[in-house]
């Protein structure tokens, strides 16, 4: 991944303990201002944590439970928040290297932070590659898309894309094929999909689906036939779906 | 079904334009109080409440925005919430009707409301017939969880069990091959199991998994390999991907 150490004013914060184990153990990328841990918690007792404390020393701020409770607000710290700096997004245009079944999830105008940071969690543990986000009315990476993510940004590629449209058209140029989850009459079942070779997987907004020139910028339509009376598919569950039916094929 | 209206002591609520059309359109079971509308919300011009709120006009409690605001603490109600109330519960012993496909999940030991009302919703969606849930060290069913599961609820059989070993071994009894989603060196991947059939499906808790017993009880275990660093799937995120396997492998 092409993600460089870039002192961006942005401090994002995250915290818990596999959370902050998790970045700890695998950032090279981001620049680690401070970890904070409350004295009293169990933090400094784990032994996973000791040898990475030991190195990361210098970022160490060791507070009594007051001042920890009183300069933070999140819930379910476990006693331990790390904060960071970096520039959490790529460039696409710079994408290389592709893989023979280099996947991107195009999660087109998701507004719910919730249903980001599911989305980002699944895609890693799916083994998609990169993430691109429209710029305007998506939800990007805050505090608590990155939190939920538990992680997962750290080894996804995310874009911000000005124009989804024109992303599809690099990545058709780049010998992708487009596959929009979608249910409409040209829609074909989730499985029915041949899900090898290069894919960009499009999934819309919680309330409106796909925009309608997205969607005709698809060179497949895909749906998951409901099989209930709700028929409200939470779009992080979709992504699931679709993406292990992707891992399902891979290595059938 | 065989849910009897019980006048429980219990009310329950639901908010939001969706749930609460949902609830008002389908339910024949729960005992309807109050239909709360801000009379100052659209819900008063959304056309598909015109004969339903007529139809239910005894319960209907119209409040200025002020008064509506100041009862319910609430976040994101579109103004309007329902309060009902009811046994939410099914008997296991007293399930008949079993399809050849009946499918169950067993969900043991969910303490994340989140999580749980999620996998209702995705297991309504991918018609799954009943869920058991554990007595102990297990959330049940919270407003929290009817909200987000979107009236998933109202149509699916909910079971909760002293006794999760035994609820097991009933299921057996009826026919039903139990499946537990366990990383193990015992599982199969999860496509490569046959979920044809009468089937108990076991999921764990976020943190533990399945306890050991349940897995003991269990015919065949299931995993869904990772293919990222994180290797952490949300729970409701993995029964999404068994569940809508098990829809595929039904029609193929």
């Amino acid at each position: 991944m092409s993600k460089n150490i870039i002192k961006s004013p942005i401090v994002y914060s995250i915290y818990g303990i596999n959370n902050c184990h998790n970045f700890l153990l695998y950032n090279s990328t981001y620049l680690l201002k401070s970890i904070f841990i409350d004295k009293n918690s169990k933090v400094l007792k784990d032994s996973k944590f000791e040898s990475l404390i030991n190195k990361f020393n210098a970022a160490l701020v060791l507070l009594n439970s007051n001042d920890f409770n009183n300069k933070f607000s999140f819930k379910h710290t476990q006693g331990i928040i790390i904060e960071f700096s970096g520039d959490l997004y790529s460039e696409l245009r710079d994408i290389k290297d592709l893989k023979d079944n280099h996947c991107i999830l195009i999660a087109d105008q998701i507004s719910d932070p919730q249903n980001l940071g599911q989305i980002l969690r699944t895609s890693e543990c799916a083994g998609i590659d990169g993430i691109i986000l429209p710029q305007h009315r998506s939800v990007h990476l805050t505090n608590t898309v990155l939190q939920i993510s538990q992680g997962a940004f750290m080894h996804t590629s995310i874009f911000i894309e000005t124009n989804v449209v024109s992303s599809i058209e690099f990545l058709k140029s780049k010998g992708f094929w487009i596959v929009g989850l979608e249910n409409s009459i040209n829609s074909k079942q989730w499985y029915d999909i041949d899900y090898k070779g290069k894919i960009a997987i499009v999934v819309g907004s919680e309330g409106y689906g796909i925009r309608e020139l997205v969607k005709k910028s698809c060179d497949f339509l895909a749906t998951i036939e409901m099989n209930g009376k709700i028929n409200s598919l939470n779009v992080s569950a979709a992504v699931s779906a679709i993406l292990f039916e992707r891992q399902r094929q891979l290595v059938n």
